[in-house]
């Protein structure tokens, strides 16, 4: 079959004036068509334009759900599912206009099953509520990236974040989930057994699929016990060098990090002045391991053993809950210590993904690089699984400061694809790194764009990602 | 796109005698059409009737892979990938003949980066060969499917086995590989790096696959650290039921057990004759712990107290190499022990998975009708995943041993999908379990064939199988 060219997204005028006077009759006051409410639908945390959707529905059933694409899909008009609009990547833009589909009221948990240690909810659900709601059964969803994003979209983007390292990510963790295609069927990927050998995996197709396969409408996900011990600890290091070492050796050595996380000396300035910490101004790991009280502490003393082989020390570890939080919560909080080192600034956040053997290079190279252009920058990562992000400060009424936040992106990905890593470890492609994906996959892009075409022939499953 | 019948397997006379031809005068000695070498080169582990290939092509690269597949896609001939021939479900029959691709030549180990515990081979390394190349290194692949497979056949089938409950299936330990597609243009799905949200994920489609997809050519996996210590150790049960419930409970306490194998009353009846085993004939769980010497005492420890709460015990442990290895034979042992039950008849191996809450019950159920149908079926599960298999002994020769057998098959898949389960939890779909896949999975199977369909529109590709 020849490919189409999926970048092409053109408004389908007449489609969407028939779609907005059907779902408005069939919805009412769940159709919104508001100025306010279709941009708050579209685009709203980086600098990436707003592109509003024409329409915001808000069903509250995968029956709901398929009246909705089934509307859109007789008129070809572009459907885009919508969590939390947490992400980053432009990924619930409408660039041809279309009907957002806001799964806010798909909040609905729907089994907890404590003894196969999973759960089935509705893509609406956020990963706080989840875990707010499971908290008396001594169980918890590990993945935290962070914002509290909805389960679904954290699903349709592959996310992760600090735990990774030990929990794996969204890919890891969705057992089986329902979507509804783009010709209106609801699929079922799998049922609930831990693992299956039957036939494609459905599941993992449709995780990282961003919406362009299927809006999902059900999740099973894997859940995990609540440690019966967790301790915490900062460890400074005198390079990026020596804490990517250290990381390492931590991994090899076979230690179940909960957490392993770096912070740049740029970060950490950025951290000291905003959460006041008592640390040095240099880069530091924060770590946390998880386990019985015993095997707690021998993680943290293996820990502290291999730092110090690597110049980093003293390792400060506690178990106490208290100062656990105040650490986590400045580590939460690097993005509004970054942006307080410019204030009036936006952080533009992006992401990329190495093999851990080339973190410490690739990371002295971008810092070289934002030395070398002049830019405000600070770096944190999810070092266990080679991740990094950079948090580029920008003034975004500054077209040159636009447009040099864009070349550094530009020249990170290329940096990181060269070291055999990936454009994003965890943001997903979106619009935003589009022009990345051929540069990190050649052909093998042309088997995903087959995929798309087969699945949704007239590319009305959000439109202009990925692709 | 309309669906066509992927079921239809058609022999193309004029194309396979041409390339025959092309592929003799290309490989010369490498290229074999003797019967003896192609009965071998189909399905020889069942009663499942043998459907030998035309011709065996012994490839050394991708390239020369691609020129084979592009040589049959000219002439719309089938292409078979053929690893270790020790899939169960007729994975490597060719119903409608065409050409095997024999993998063992490219058994290369091309990369082993320790820093990032991974490693970059071709796909006919069997993983018995890839742990004694990798031994010095301190780390191991833990993938243990128990037959010494060929790694390409393991992704390709999805495999796993006895420790999967602690390091994964092949879906989780792929972090990328190459392959030939049906156009003869081969794709590398992902880079190194250990997660990523570039785009749809193709390493998992073709994850399982089994060569419908693709031949694939190489592949990158994790590996593991040799843990410090391991111990092992077997716990009579009072009934199936209350070992199960010993699973569940080991499983929510987050004990990390490496290894947790369920043997029932006339496996071990079996074992404890073939392998002189001192063990009473009731149902057992064969265990294992990995991690610090202080870390598998504990979990033994833990894992002894929950058993006692089951009516279990008593738990003997040991880190003695010997005595954990004498065990582990029986265990990988319990085939020929079932064997030997009735001496001449064949053993037709089954597997399903199903939540682990359901396990004691699907376990009970399918005992009780192997002694109302009159059968002599032992029973050993990979239990921590849910995971059983039923050994069927039939004399081949019988045709209504096999029938019973097979409708014994029927009533379990049946049953394991009305339970929430898969009606393969590691062997696959191959000839096999075709039947079932609808009945687990729906219109999810649509999809599936939509897939197959756009990257394989002549159905050269391994046909026959999965659908």
């Amino acid at each position: 079959m020849a490919l189409k060219d999926l970048r092409s997204v053109v408004r389908n005028e007449v489609g969407i004036a028939a779609v907005l006077g059907i779902l408005k009759q069939r919805f009412g006051e769940r159709f919104q068509t508001g100025a306010a409410v279709r941009q708050q639908h579209a685009h709203t945390t980086t600098y990436i334009p707003n592109q509003a959707p024409d329409g915001v529905a808000f069903p509250e059933s995968t029956g709901e759900v398929q009246e909705i694409v089934k509307t859109c899909a007789a008129h070809k008009v572009p459907v885009i599912a919508f969590g939390a609009g947490t992400s980053l990547e432009g990924h619930v833009n409408a660039p041809a206009g279309g009907i957002s589909i806001d799964t806010s009221r798909m909040n609905r948990i729907l089994a907890v099953n404590t003894e196969d240690l999973d759960c089935t909810i509705e893509p609406g659900v956020t990963r706080e509520d989840l875990n707010a709601h499971l908290r008396a059964t001594g169980l918890f969803f590990p993945i935290d990236p962070g914002a509290n994003a909805s389960l679904g979209g954290m699903a349709a983007t592959r996310a992760s974040g600090t735990n990774a390292v030990r929990y794996g990510t969204m890919r890891d963790n969705v057992i089986a989930l329902t979507a509804v295609m783009a010709d209106g069927r609801a699929i079922t990927t799998a049922q609930r057994a831990r693992k299956s050998s039957a036939g494609y995996d459905l599941t993992r197709l449709l995780v990282g699929s961003e919406g362009t396969l299927g809006v999902i409408t059900s999740l099973t996900l894997k859940l995990a016990g609540i440690p019966q011990a967790i301790s915490g600890g900062v460890c400074p290091f005198p390079s990026v060098e020596d804490a990517c070492n250290a990381v390492i050796m931590t991994i090899q050595t076979g230690i179940p990090v909960a957490r392993i996380e770096l912070v740049n000396q740029l970060q950490m300035k950025a951290m000291i002045a905003y959460s006041k910490l008592n640390y040095p101004e240099s880069p530091c790991l924060f770590l946390e391991f998880h386990g019985s009280e015993a095997s707690v502490a021998e993680q943290a003393g293996m820990f502290g053993s291999i730092a110090e082989e690597f110049g980093g020390g003293p390792f400060q570890w506690t178990s106490v809950v208290e100062e656990r939080a105040k650490l986590w919560k400045a580590r939460h909080d690097a993005y509004w210590a970054s942006v307080a080192l410019k204030p009036g600034h936006k952080a533009l956040s992006t992401d990329v993904c190495v093999p851990i053997s080339r973190l410490a290079e690739c990371i002295a190279a971008t810092e070289a690089d934002i030395e070398a252009m002049g830019l405000v920058a600070p770096i944190v990562g999810h070092v266990g699984d080679g991740n990094f992000h950079v948090l580029v400060l920008m003034d975004e009424n500054d077209p040159g400061d636009i447009e040099r936040a864009e070349e550094f992106v530009s020249r990170l990905n290329l940096r990181a694809i060269s070291m055999d890593g990936t454009c994003t470890g965890e943001h997903g492609i979106g619009q935003g790194k589009v022009a990345y994906l051929r540069a990190e996959l050649g052909d093998a892009v042309d088997f995903m764009a087959l995929v798309k075409q087969a699945f949704d022939p007239d590319n009305i499953m959000n439109p202009g990602k990925i692709f």
